[in-house]
């Protein structure tokens, strides 16, 4: 059985975000991304992709198709194919999500 | 934006399993499962649909092709296309779980 303990994968980096696959499927992508205070993702688009995000720990500044809103522990974000979306955690805390997407995206893991 | 605090859905019911929707896609559907203690779902299989499971409180034992496992809060695991799969609440306090499936499932919302 497939199975992971989050607990014991955490994997934060000083330099830049962390991004930890645990699953990978011809219809989906699960991983686990940790950002320190002042890091983010920027603002892209998946074109056919849709991507959900569930905060584990801390909270973060969440733009999706233009809107911005801080999202925190046990919040749950869809962003939508073709929306552009982006995060930054702007502290105090460590920022720990898992995020689903379907399909996978063409990238290896990192 | 499409975002849901999971702390303000919870709904367990004395009957049977709770599931709520959240987000639904073409191509993912995202939904909240609540099970009392004695509560189960019966072990089947989805063809062409990949199933991820994420305990956000309790614990359960899960059953996944074949192998039998107790999974709690934090644990994360998959349930492949064509894998049988089960699980049950056996106890002592609720479950709650965020349930990721790519493609959607056919049937409507419940």
């Amino acid at each position: 059985m497939e199975c992971i303990d989050i607990a014991k994968v955490i994997s934060f980096s000083r330099e830049k975000p962390r991004k930890v696959g645990l699953f990978r499927t011809e219809r989906c992508q699960v991983d686990l991304y940790y950002l320190q205070p002042g890091q983010s993702q920027a603002p892209h688009v998946h074109e056919g992709i849709d991507k959900v995000y569930y905060i584990v720990e801390g909270k973060g500044s969440f733009t999706i198709g233009g809107e911005e809103r801080a999202l925190g522990k046990g919040e749950v974000a869809l962003a939508p194919a073709k929306a552009e979306h982006g995060l930054e955690n702007r502290g105090p805390g460590s920022l720990v999500m898992l995020v689903f997407v379907a399909p996978p995206l063409s990238e290896p893991r990192r």
